[in-house]
């Protein structure tokens, strides 16, 4: 009755059916209708591990998830029956010290769906406590709010920013993450955007996407002082390490994309003189209203950021041409039907 | 050759032709080309005075301009003659306490053009001390940026607000400088956005202009708890009065308009137990860029919100006729051909 | 074994013996060795409630304890049997969206002890939720101690206050709170402390405890302009009506005593005029920390605070004299030995 | 009659008699009664460069000056002959918008006195633009007052740096900077504080002078989230590039020193994973009046800081002396008389 799509260590999927799960008192019951692909799930796919989490068994993946209550437990309010809703899959303990003064998203307890050996949501049903489910207007399909996840890095993002009203900005990276941020920046008051990327296809779309600039890094690399706010989304060591040199004086510096190494050379000197602020940003807090929001409202199109769908029974379809069309693919989603 | 329009206290206004001033080293001389009509010059018409400003002598009204320019003066940098600009009123005095911490609009020696007896902008020519001119785009009309100076005061209201992205507004008073900082929330990542007045006119346009939701509070006065941001744009102690019922906890207020009396009843109880804050605004400062971004792309609509036309040489038609159709006037522009 | 003094509507205070209660799984049990009396807990005992909170039926009073852990329950991690404590009254949901983003004092749900009809901690025992619980050094007296919930008071007021470093403040009301928001303040980073109040021996414990100018307002009434941020604790009508004359251009204003009526007249046209920023005040959150640091550091002195000392089996005398001596009475501690 | 101390490329000083200058209309003749020597003013004596600053003819160095007014110019207004004063050696535009908006630190075109070929204070007498001089309390020393300009570096760094009040902070680098900021993050609500260097005798100092635990980093080094804010004071790259595992999860890091080289890796999966705030500082902006504030009230204690006293005329002999003595030297005055 419910199909959960389980991955192990050698790069497999198994479709179990299980038992619907009863909601907890404090849970609701959700009828999974969407899902996208993240790329963290791919490399979970691909390479088996991911930092400090290892696939050591079968675990279900996806936590980019959209649907609908099916079912609301005992002492639940403000959910009923039929609500469309999304997930925010990093629930965190609520009584830490970081938990208490809103940074939420670095509890130290966080279970976050998704992370071997935690399940994730590429199933037909899930119960969630209630405080990670957010209720999404009628007027959003189930596919666009399966992007509102991805949607709430970006918002998250723009948070850590620390700009005036109007400045420029560029992001670095026109991957699914920037194309969201780039969106982002503009819907919470950013001037114009640059969009850099090595690969022109990306740079049209974001283009199409607001963009007020593009460039093409892989001909042009002698950027320097071109915005106020910068933002690192294509999780590169070279893009990193030239952060500094594209702020302007007084500008700000936020890095969303995992570099591949740990360590990187930063032009310290740079950062001082210009007296730049660099903001880390890990996932999100208190981000999915204004996700849900600005996607609603049309500030924020993800539509044109999902690139191919497939459905949960083709999942590992799904996941093996995302690794084989690295290029082609800006996001996938999988429908549940 | 420099056409000067001068108000005296008798309500009368004189055009005079005098000589075209020279930029001195620090200025640029500016030909006018559109100026806005503002609420202040109005009271100064009909009242000859506001606030401790008593018009004495003649002077020349006027602050929301827009022009070309025509001379540069010997140390300026960055302008050139046939830029399009737009002036930016308060000159403060740059060394003070409160200056030097970028709160220049509290200068206790700014010079404000059109506060009597300092002239404004009323005339054909003017210099102006660079630092206080803006450039604009071309794609900007000139009418349209006239209306850069009330867009600053509604960006420097969404700069003192205190919200989350996606949060929900209610903007009291749908004249002009409502009517705007509705438009600049959205632009500064504001969510739904709520418009109440007592003209229905009025609140048929906010709606235009995004309104989400209006009142007609001539009919609905019971609102509470409506939203996370209140805007006061009214200028009336009655709404004024009401402020700290309509916001929710949490949240904050923002005093755009000036109520008809210095000493308000207000709900200090309301204003404790949801712990709110409440935010004054004195003009603007660091607004100008913002307004002539969000003007320019498109984010704020200022053509909308005129809705009358004269010519510099009827300028007393233009004044009569703010004054005689106060209700069907939302904004009324003077151009100078 | 567990002493427990009961409050009823007829003022009458009866202590009851019960069991010693066992701690939850999340919990731990504290042998409560001080309290102090809130201005609260008196208004209770004299008025039988407080804004919507009525004495229906006998309960507990008092929330500012100090203790030492008993015993530990089997999910609490942080704690053991021994560390010296105090309690952190209001405890929230901890999952509304107010709690997720950091202000959980605003929570709607927050169960705050000693407020009717939920029991306080004039007891023996108590079982506490663990994240309601903070460790204190050993070097604090268990009376100094009893001190931090009005301190933690003080330390949201300093929070909520926006201001620049070394910046004058003035304190009006050298009540309790108003003696620890002046060290409060200058523990944050304020230069200069104003305190004001009208009575002469607490303006010379405000002296003594650092106030650099203090002024009798029964004296002298026309003070204007004196610092950049004023701090309300004094709780009245007129005072608060005073509140934008004492500020300067720019600064802040933050309301932390509740006045006698609900609506105050307010000058509103000062507020706009100086462009301040006016911050409620409701309890604190995320404030014991500072507020431990600070006390057992020595830079808030809570020592000369408490006037008055009695045992818990004397509770009945300890409400009398805190009424009958208003005036003398800083801080009455009850002892639980 | 006005004795100037220069210094040239061949590290060779001169000490010249000049005229007395006249004030300008906006400036003030101060009496030059102390200065203390900057680090920079020792790589200009031994390097004869630092960063893009090169001594190409002799320049006046030293910009760590207090004096006596003895004339105002014309339109100077808050000062008066005999006023005790303090220089702040960058003296801004005013105009820009860096300036503007309140971070004058960054005005591409500051004047800043002692950087070649700007000369700088160790003069008899000079003449300052009287919004770069700030009065100070007559309990002051002139030697104290000397050592206002680092204490403003250390206030700017705390401005910058994102904390609670009561967080944890460490200090790496125990000279003049360090010493000073560890003094600052406590009088601006810092809690306890560490202190890291490799000189037993600089960590004795740092003990003095309120630093809760000291750890020589020659002996100790696998300190690991350790404090909530982190300042790098000691201009190392080694230091710098450890400065991410020193934070805890949240925290912010403040890089005050210049680490030798331009370019220092960065372990940016730590920055990311602990979603760390970092904050480049480059001099100061509005840190004046908390620095007096501080120094004045005791909350920073300069006195313990310099080591060593010359006059005047014996500058050459403290420029070796700095070289020679470089351990033992804490920081050097010189007095004029």
């Amino acid at each position: 009755m419910n199909r959960c799509v389980y991955l192990d260590a050698q790069h497999t999927f198994t479709l179990v059916k299980e038992e619907i799960p009863e909601p907890g008192k404090d849970e609701v019951l959700i009828k999974i209708k969407a899902n996208g692909i993240c790329g963290s799930d791919i490399t979970f796919y691909s390479e088996g591990r991911l930092g400090n989490f290892v696939v050591t068994k079968p675990y279900i993946p996806g936590h980019e998830a959209s649907g609908v209550i099916v079912k609301v437990g005992s002492q639940v309010r403000g959910f009923s029956e039929g609500d469309h809703v999304v997930i925010e899959p990093g629930i965190p303990c609520g009584t830490c010290s970081l938990c208490r003064s809103g940074r939420y998203n670095l509890c130290s307890d966080v279970v976050f769906l998704s992370a071997p050996p935690i399940n994730g949501t590429f199933c037909d049903y899930i119960s969630v406590r209630s405080d990670s489910v957010h209720k999404i207007p009628n007027n959003l399909s189930f596919e666009e709010a399966a992007m509102i996840e991805p949607v709430a890095v970006a918002v998250h993002a723009v948070n850590r920013a620390n700009f005036n009203m109007g400045d420029t900005g560029v992001v670095v990276g026109a991957g699914p993450i920037g194309l969201l941020t780039l969106q982002a920046f503009k819907a919470a008051g950013g001037g114009r955007v640059i969009c850099v990327d090595m690969v022109e296809k990306r740079l049209e779309l974001a283009k199409e996407l607001g963009a007020d600039e593009v460039y093409n890094v892989s001909k042009e690399n002698d950027l320097k002082d071109i915005a106020d706010v910068v933002f690192e989304t294509a999780g590169s060591n070279k893009a990193t390490g030239t952060l500094f040199n594209l702020a302007r004086v007084g500008g700000s510096v936020v890095q969303v994309g995992w570099p591949e190494s740990n360590v990187v050379p930063m032009n310290i000197a740079d950062f001082i003189e210009k007296e730049l602020t660099y903001l880390g940003v890990n996932r999100y807090a208190n981000a999915y209203p204004a996700a849900i929001q600005w996607v609603s409202d049309g500030r924020i199109n993800v539509g044109k950021i999902i690139t191919h769908r497939f459905n949960l029974s083709q999942i590992e379809e799904a996941f093996k041409f995302a690794v084989e069309h690295f290029k082609d693919v800006v996001k996938i989603v999988v429908l549940n039907d």
